[in-house]
This record gives structure tokens, C-alpha cells and sequence, in this order.
């Protein structure tokens, strides 16, 4: 089976953005009322789902996706603990729900409620209700929660372990995913994602995360940002700054997704990462969206370079399943249970 | 002839840096004396060039590099002024000494005195200075001297333009290039640089700059960051966020350099990237240093990987020399006149 781990619901009925709208407003003006949750019927789900993500993953032949709120919309920039609960929580409850009309299609992913600055209590909170109750197989944790400035501590930093406890009891992953950029010099497709990436990997290879936390594991998006296409660049730095070989101390509990949108992008990360490290992912619908002129098919569809590229029959299982069923477990364990 | 466009004098004698040393403790401590200008003499200039850079440049068959004070020692971060003018100064009148010294093999780029926040009118000084006076041939331009919080505007600020409006007088390029970074989450060499390479790149995309500044050239380092990795995502992007398209918005002024540390990087970068848009470069000595156990050559060798790389006499005649003879009329004026 093929195994997508990147999609966000990017196409959530308008009433979701509504409802986000109305908290933000009130958030400027407090005599507003408190807005109602988002009412959206199963109907609307469906149409949603079903007329845009589910279509072209069959189109594609993808199996299942993980699937989260929309990352650029996750909004840790906004410093209120409050509305960021609120928000995650509505958000992660609409990712249940697609779970529950397409549960052979959909795995959820939680939107966490960091705010930059703020203890994890929140998020903690939030990844074992969405965890526990709703079934969902891991979360999206963001780096950068002031989006765009920098100013939490590199995720080696014990600023972060209330968190990774709490993965580690759920056997649950995350993917590094930043959300919106508030910085105007950083475009936040463009740039902030990418950034956020490379600069996370960079932090791991800096430190030994791992050593304290054997069993957590990261998902690296969108190919790994500049890594995999700097990998010597990687390697000589490590050598010469004495940190520890990039394969233990990193690789060991990190894997880079797909979500590179052309061939020889896809050609350099699948020769240069051992196919244990990297996940199948579209992140369709996502940042780039429309055909690629020159051969008039979708940006996105990076099926079409996986398949394109030379990899193995076991490596190619690596990538479209096997890995992602080792990195999510309680994925695995609920296929399994469904004889798949 | 081999033209290395991306050197730093990172083995520049230690009283250079007991110089900046004493300049920042007296920043901290204004009872302590102005320190004196470091004294250096040619012989020590002389060794530290002809043990490292050329002999090195010699062994690989590279015939002259464009040269500029250590780029991670720049420290724009630091916001004082007077200082940044002081140090911008004493470390490219180092440079020029080298340039004397060594008239046929390195060219004169300079460090601007940037400060975040600050106008630009030392940076247009020191520039009209080195470049008039001194014969440099272009400068660094750092988009974010806060270090890695990037709280300036764009490039495509008008903050910058009295700065373009220089560089176009004088007929002169900028290597973007940041300095050090002052955050404890982004580490400078693997992942500030590569940040800030794939940040302007996007910045010139979302921009229409060279529609006001036509003749204004960039050299994006770092085989461009993310980007040419990254090359289906931009094209995605600006088609779906309706931005001009990029080759004729970007690519007709801005080129990537070569520092990409193995060969399938550098198989992608001139894959993707015409050959129009590429400057050889290696940054030696730079932040990747020693040798590739796996091949036992040295990680920066570059050269070895664009002789390697399918391309042709004509692109590879571009990307040693024409390119940058195009970009640096002031070089090519100069080696005209010299016969070369």
C-alpha cells in the first residue's frame, strides 16, 4: 500500500476559516461575543474531502494519508494561550471527523497549541486527548511558533522535553512543521518552511536529542529543506566541528519526506538518504498546486518522480509503506488490525 | 582561466583578530583604550596566503579568487556603528594588501558596515572607498546583520535601494552573504547561510527589484541554498501566487555560486540551473574543510565535481570564467588590460 504522510486540510469548508476569523477579532476587541464552533455538517466534509484530496489520491493510487489542520494556518504567531487551545482543538476535532467518514483513507495528526514563550502544558494536554481519544497516530510541532523570528530554543533544549515525554509514552512521532510566517522578509512557502527544516536538522546534528530520548522520532518535510542537497556540506561540518557521525546521532530517529516537486530533486534526495530515511508525502493539497507546464502534469504528484526514480523494489517498499508504518506504530497496529 | 568568486582571508593573522577582540571589549568597557589598528606585515600576509589559499587554489589549477574578509567575522550583529565602519575598514584594507600582493590571483570584494536598523550611508561610503580607491570589484551584502532574528526588510526594501543605487553607479555585484548568527537555534554554517541564500532568492521572486534596478547583479552563495534542490516548488509557487515568471524577474540578474560539497549536488545545481546562472566557487578555506573519507579528496574541492558534471565546453567555459568576467566588469576590465 502507499502510504502518504503529508496533508494537511487545506480545503476545510470556509466556516472553519469563519470561526478563526470571529477568535482573531475578538482577540483585538473583547467586547466581541465568543464565538461558536465552526457548524459543519458530515455532507460538507465529504464534498470537501472527497471532490479534492480523496479524488487524486485515487487518481494517484495513494492508500492513505496522515493528515493534519492546515500547517500555514496553524497560527502560533497569535500569543494567546487561550485562543491557541481553543483554535488546535477545533481544528483536531474536523481532522477526527474526516478519520471517522474515511477511515480507511485518513490517519490524523494533531495541530498542537504552542505559543512561543509559553510552557508545553497545553500541547501535552492536547497530543494525549488527540492521541487517546481520538486515535490519532502523531502531531505537527512547530520550531518556530513566533513564525519567522527565532526566538525559541533549539529543539535539543530541555524547553521542549514535557513534550517528548509525552510522545514517547504514546509511541507517537512528529513532523517539524512550521506554521504561517509573520515576518515579512520570510515568504512562508518559500522560504520559512525550507528554513525551518534545515535549520532543525542542523540542531540535531549540533546536539545528541536522541541519547536522552531513544525512541522519539521527527519527520523532516519537504525533502529535508537544503539538507540532503548539501549533504557533503552536512558531513564536513560534523567532521570538523566534532559533532557525533549524522547517521547515529541523527538518522537513526529522523526521516526526510517527498515533498519535492520535481525529478532531479527527488533523484538527489533518494541517492544521497538511505531509503530507511525517507517517507513517502505529497502535502497535496499544499503549497504548489497546477502542472508543471513543460509536461502538463501536477507539481505535486511526486509518485510520478518515485516511480521514475532508480530505487529498488525493497527500497521503493521503504518509501511508500514500510517506513511510515515503523515511524507511526499505532498506524501500523490499526492496519493490521484491519488485515491490510 | 579559473575564476573562484567566493574566498574569505579566514587565515588571517591572529592580531586581526586580537584587534576585533579588543574592539568589543572596549565596547563593553569604554574606560579601556581605542585599540591600536593591528599591525601585520606583507610576510605575514604572505604566509598565510601562499600556505593556505593559493597554495591550495594552485594545486587545483584555480587561477585567481574573489576575495573578502572572513564572512562569519563580520558581525553586523553588533549594533554600534562607529565600530562596524572601523572593523568593516581595517578588514578590507587587509584585503587590498593581499590584492597588492598577489595582483594576478586575488581580487578585492568588500565588507559593508552594516548595522540592523541603521542607514546605509557608511555602507555607500565604504564602498565608493573600496572600490575607487582600493579597485575592489564588488561586495558582500548581508540581508539579515541581526544574525539569524531577521528583523530587516526585504531586498526588495527601498531601505536598500540608496546601497543598489551605489553598486550601480560603480557597476559593481554583491555576493549575499550573512555573517555570524546570533541565535542559539540556527547554527551559522549549517543552516544561517543556507537560510539566508533560499530567504533572498524568494524575496527577489515575490519582488519586481531589477524592473527598478536593471543592471543591479547578485551572486546568491551556497549553490543557492534550497533553491535549485528546491526548483518544481518555485516554479509551483510563482505560478500559482501569479509572480512574474522567475527566469526573466530573477534570473537575469542574480547567479548561483558553486559551494555545494559533493557531486550529486552539483550534478542537480547544473542540471536545473542554466549554465548562464552559475559562477564557479569553492570558499576555500571555508566552513567545510578536510577530506571526504570516502574518496580521500578534500570536501570543498569543487572544481572536481563541475569536471565530473555532464556539461558542456561552452557551459563549462561559463561557469570558470565567463560569468564572472560578465558579473564583475570591473575584474574583466582588469584583465583585459593585463592580457588575460
Amino acid at each position: 500500500m502507499i502510504i502518504d504522510c503529508h496533508g494537511h486540510y487545506t480545503t476545510a469548508p470556509a466556516s472553519l476559516q469563519q470561526f478563526r476569523d470571529a477568535q482573531l477579532a475578538r482577540l483585538a476587541d473583547p467586547r466581541l461575543p465568543v464565538p461558536p464552533e465552526p457548524e459543519i455538517s458530515d455532507d460538507e466534509i465529504r464534498e470537501t474531502i472527497e471532490g479534492n484530496q480523496l479524488r487524486i489520491a485515487r487518481e494517484r493510487g495513494h492508500d492513505l494519508t496522515i493528515f493534519s489542520p492546515r500547517a500555514s494556518a496553524m497560527g502560533h504567531d497569535v500569543p494567546d494561550p487561550a485562543t491557541a487551545a481553543e483554535w488546535a482543538r477545533v481544528g483536531n476535532d474536523l481532522i477526527y471527523r474526516v478519520t471517522t467518514l474515511f477511515p480507511d483513507n485518513f490517519a490524523g495528526v494533531a495541530q498542537l497549541p504552542q505559543v512561543a514563550g509559553e510552557p508545553l502544558d497545553a500541547c501535552v494536554s492536547e497530543l494525549e486527548r488527540t492521541v487517546s481519544w481520538l486515535g490519532f497516530v502523531g502531531c505537527n510541532l512547530n520550531p518556530d511558533p513566533s513564525g519567522g523570528y527565532w526566538n525559541s530554543p533549539p529543539l535539543t533544549d530541555q524547553y521542549w522535553f514535557p513534550l517528548y515525554e509525552k510522545m514517547t509514552e504514546l509511541d507517537v512521532p512528529a513532523m517539524i512543521h512550521v506554521s504561517n510566517s509573520a515576518n515579512p522578509a520570510v515568504h512562508t512557502l518559500g522560504a520559512h518552511y525550507l528554513n525551518a527544516d534545515t535549520t532543525v536538522f542542523m540542531q540535531l546534528v549540533e546536539g545528541q536529542l536522541f541519547d536522552r530520548f531513544p525512541t522519539l522520532r521527527f519527520v523532516i518535510p519537504h525533502g529535508g529543506g537544503a539538507v540532503p542537497y548539501h549533504w557533503g556540506r552536512y558531513q564536513g561540518i560534523a567532521a570538523r566541528q566534532k559533532f557525533p557521525p549524522i547517521e547515529a546521532n541523527v538518522l537513526s530517529n529522523v526521516a526526510f519526506d517527498t515533498c519535492v516537486y520535481h525529478q532531479p530533486g527527488i533523484d538527489l534526495l533518494t541517492s544521497v538518504i538511505s531509503a530507511d530515511n525517507i517517507l513517502f508525502a505529497s502535502e497535496m493539497l499544499g503549497a504548489v498546486r497546477g502542472n508543471n507546464p513543460d509536461g502538463d502534469f501536477p507539481w505535486d504528484d511526486t509518485k510520478r518522480y518515485l516511480d521514475a526514480a532508480k530505487l529498488t523494489d525493497d527500497a521503493r517498499a521503504k518509501i511508500f509503506e514500510g517506513n511510515a508504518r515503523r515511524m507511526y506504530p499505532r498506524l501500523d497496529a490499526r492496519l493490521k488490525e484491519a488485515g491490510r
